[in-house]
C-alpha cells in the first residue's frame, strides 16, 4: 500500500485497478480498490461537481442510464445516489424488493442482467447478502456501485467519512498519501460486528496514516478483531478510547440485531452513550461522525448529536458530492472502453 | 383579518408574513398564512404558470431539488405535487414509509435534517400529526409545504377548492378581497370531525365573504364547531342546507374511521348522501365539489359524481396549476433572501 | 385478416382502426389492434428510435406527461415502459398499489380520470383484471397501453417476441405481410391457460403465417384449446412439438397459481423442462424464448437459459424498444386529434 510517491504526481485519469475484481474499471466494489491516486482524483472531482453549475452540471451524463436496485430499505444512501444521478444528468430507474420481481424469486443474477439489457449503464445495489456486488459484477459485467452489501462494505460511506475529516483536518490537501492522516486518532464505537461502516472505515483509513481504535463490548467486537490489521487496536474502555482521539464514530445500535445478544441496553448506554460529559471531559475537540440514522437517547444524546463537533449532516451532504463522483466515474469509465 | 384594502392594490410580491411561524416566506403551512394579496398573487401565478410552454415552464425551477415525504399513502396529492414540480423543471426525489429509514425509527427532525443535507431546497409534507410541518420547519428552517397533517391542515387542497369555486363563481376576479365571495353559501357535509379539508376550508372561505354551513350527525361534528369562527354555522338537516347552498363540499367517510363510533351507515345515507333526489330538488343548480377519493354509492352517488354540476376532476386539475404555484413559491422565496 | 396486399406499401402513419374499441387511435389494449401495416410502422419506429441519438430523442416527448398505473408488481415491464418514456423526454409518474388511493377503495374509473386530470396524457396499466384496460379507455377517453390484463392479453410483450424472432428469422424485413413466418413454427411450452403473454402470441404470431403449438399438461392447457384459431394446434408430448420448431417460448411456471392444481413438480419437470439433452437432440437450432422472470432448474435449466440459443436478455433490450415505439404512437396519435 506504499503508494505516497506516486500520488505526489499532479490529479490525472487513474490507471484501470490490476485484481481479478473488479473487472470493471469503473466498479467500486470496496474501498481497497482504490488507489491512493484514484482516490486523490474522486475527491478533486467530488470537489468540482460540488461547486459547479447545477444545468452545466446536468449535461455530464445526459440521459445516461442509472440502475439503482435496493434489496433493503433506506433513505439516506438511495436518494443520495439518486440526487447525484438526476443531478448528472442521468434518468435513474428504482427497482426495489417491495414492487418488483425480486418477490417472484428472480435471482439477483437475473435481475442484474435484466436490468443491464434495460440499458442500465451502471448498477447501484444495496443488499443483505455480503458480497453480492462482486457477485452482480461478474454476471453483468457493468460497472457495479455497492450501496451496501451485508456486513461487509460500504465504501461510498468511508469516502464521505473521509471527505468529511478531510474537510476539518486537512482542508488544503490535494493529494492523498499515507501520511494525509498522520497522527489522527480514529475512535470507532458500538456494533463493530455487524458494522459494514466500520469495515469500509477500517480498510481505509490505516492507508492514509490514520490509527483506528475500535470501541464495544465483546458481543459486538469479538477479540477476533485485535488481529483486524495494521494500524487497528481495540481498546474496551470508551474512555480510554475518548481521550486519544481526534475523530470519534458512532455507529447505529440496531436493535433487532441485538435481539438475542445478552446486553444490557441500560448498562451498554453507561458504558458506550457519547454523552455531554463525556465530550467535555475527554474530547472536547473531538469530530463526531455517524452514518446514521441516529438513535437520539441510545448511541448517543440528542445534546452531542446537535452539538457544535457534530458532523453528522456534513456528512450526508458531502455524501452527494461524493457519489456524483462516483456515478461519474462509474459511466465515464464504462465509455472509454472497459471491458463491459 | 380586514386586509380588503391592500388586496385592492396591483399584484406585487407579497410581503413577508409576520407570524414566528412560518419562520421561512416560501412555507405554506397552513391557508391562515396566506394574506388576501398573497393569495391573489399565487393564483394569478397558477394562471401564468397553467397555459406557458411546457419547455418554456421546465425552465423555472430547472435542477432545483424538491424532497417529497409522506408518511401516509396518497395517489393525487402526491402525484400532483410531483408532476407540478417536475413541470418547473426540478429534480424530486419521493421518500415514503414504506421503504425508508422511517421504519428505522428515525425522528421526523432528523428526516428533515437529512433531507436538507441532501440537497433539498423545500419538503412536501404529509404525515398522521397534526402540526408535524410546523416541527420540521422550525428544525430545517426550510420552506415546508405542508401537504396534509393529521386532522389538522391542507391548504394546498384549499387553493385548489377556491380555485375551482372562482372559475364559476368569480371568472374575471383578480384580486382577492373579503368580498369576493360575498353572497355565497358553502355547506361542507360528513366527517367534519376528522377532517383536515373541511378545516383549511373552514379557515379560508370566511375571510373572502362566504358563509360556510357544516353538515353532519352529531359523531362527526361536535356541539362545539358552532363556535369555529365568525360566518360558520351547523345545521344537521342536509336538506336545509342544500337549499341555501352555491356550493356543496362532500367528503369522503373513512369507513376505518367509524369504526367505534356508533353510526349506522344505511341512516347516514339517508340522511346524507347527495343523491339525484336531493340534488334536482333542493340545489339544482349548487357546484359539487369533493377532495376524493370518492367513494360511490356511500357520501354521493355516481349518478351525482359523474353528473354535470360535478366539479371533481375540475378540482384535481386546478390542484397542479396551484401547486405549480405553491413550489415556485417555496423555492423563489427561500432564493431571495428568506432566514433559511 | 388477409392485409398482405396493402401491407406491401411503403410506410405511412397508419390509418385509424375501425372497431368500437380502441377508442383512442393511440391505444394499444390488443394486439388485434394493429393492422399488419401499423405493426410494420411500429417496428420501422421502434429501429429508428433505438438508433437515434439520446439528447435527440429526448425532445421527441419533452415534459409530456405519462402515467403508470401498476396494481401488480413488475420490474422488467414497469421498468421497460418508464425508461421508454423517460428516454423520449417524458415526465413520468408511478402510481401503484403500495401506496396510493387504490388502497382506499378508489375505482380503477375514478383513479384513471384523476390521472388525466392530472395531465397524464397516456396511462400504461397492469391490472388484475381482464378487460381492466377497455374499461380504463372507455372512461377516459385516453390512450391506454395494456402493460398486463390478468390472464387476458399482454400486447407489447408479443411485439418484443416478434422483434427479437425477426431480428433472427428474417433481419431484413421492413413490411409485415401474411407471409412473414411462412414456415415457422412456434412452439410455446407451460402454464399456457394463465399465460396473457401465451395469448397475445396466439393472436399475432399466425396472423404473421406463423405455425403456433401449444404444450402442457391438460392441467395447465385444456382440451378447448385445439380450437383456439387457425395456425394453432396442440400437441402434449414437449419432444414432438420441439422436432418441428424454430423457435421454443418458454412460459414461467408460477408456484402460487398451481397451488390446488393436482400437479406433480417433478414429473411435470421431467415431461416438459427445456434442458440441454432436449436441446442438443431435438431443438439444437430453435431459438429459445421466455418473458421472464425465469426460474433456473423449473422450467429450464440454467444451462439452456445462458446457452447460445437464447435469447432471453435480446427480448428485453427490444422491450425498451418497442415501447418507445408504443408510447410514441399514443402521444403523436393523442395529439394529431384522436377522439379524446
Amino acid at each position: 500500500m506504499n503508494v505516497a510517491a506516486s500520488a505526489r504526481r499532479s490529479i490525472q485519469p487513474p490507471p484501470v485497478a490490476k485484481s481479478p475484481f473488479p473487472y470493471h474499471p469503473g466498479s467500486l466494489l470496496s474501498v481497497e480498490d482504490l488507489s491512493l491516486e484514484e482516490l486523490s482524483h474522486l475527491l478533486e472531482r467530488a470537489r468540482v461537481l460540488e461547486d459547479m453549475d447545477p444545468l452545466e452540471r446536468a449535461k455530464i451524463l445526459a440521459k445516461r442510464r442509472v440502475a439503482l436496485l435496493f434489496y433493503e430499505s433506506s433513505t439516506r444512501t438511495r436518494t443520495s445516489f439518486e440526487l447525484a444521478a438526476k443531478g448528472l444528468g442521468a434518468d435513474t430507474t428504482l427497482v426495489s424488493s417491495l414492487s418488483s420481481s425480486i418477490e417472484k424469486g428472480e435471482s439477483l443474477k437475473d435481475t442484474g442482467l435484466t436490468l443491464r439489457a434495460l440499458g442500465a449503464e451502471t448498477i447501484i445495489l444495496r443488499n443483505s447478502s455480503s458480497g453480492s456486488p462482486w457477485l452482480l459484477e461478474a454476471h453483468t459485467r457493468l460497472p457495479i456501485l455497492n450501496a451496501g452489501d451485508g456486513m461487509h462494505q460500504h465504501p461510498t460511506q468511508a469516502l464521505l467519512d473521509l471527505r468529511t475529516m478531510l474537510a476539518h483536518l486537512a482542508p488544503g490537501a490535494t493529494q492523498i498519501t499515507d501520511q494525509t492522516l498522520a497522527g489522527i486518532t480514529v475512535t470507532i464505537v458500538g456494533d463493530i460486528l455487524h458494522s459494514r461502516v466500520a469495515r469500509s472505515n477500517m480498510l481505509l483509513l490505516p492507508r492514509l496514516g490514520a490509527r483506528v481504535i475500535l470501541c464495544g463490548p465483546r458481543e459486538l467486537l469479538p477479540e477476533l478483531a485485535v488481529t483486524a490489521g495494521p494500524g487497528i487496536s481495540v481498546e474496551r474502555d470508551f474512555d480510554i478510547a475518548l481521550k486519544q482521539s481526534q475523530v470519534v464514530m458512532m455507529l447505529r445500535i440496531q436493535a433487532e440485531r441485538l435481539a438475542g445478544l445478552q446486553i444490557d441496553l441500560e448498562e451498554y448506554k453507561s458504558r458506550y452513550q457519547f454523552d455531554s460529559y463525556r465530550q467535555k471531559n475527554l474530547a472536547p475537540q473531538a469530530l463526531l461522525l455517524h452514518p446514521g440514522p441516529i438513535i437520539r437517547g441510545l448511541e448517543l444524546t440528542a445534546e452531542v448529536a446537535d452539538g457544535a463537533q457534530s458532523l453528522i449532516l456534513e456528512q450526508v451532504r458531502h455524501g452527494v458530492a461524493i457519489r456524483m463522483a462516483v456515478v461519474e466515474r462509474a459511466l465515464t469509465a464504462a465509455r472509454e472502453g472497459g471491458r463491459a
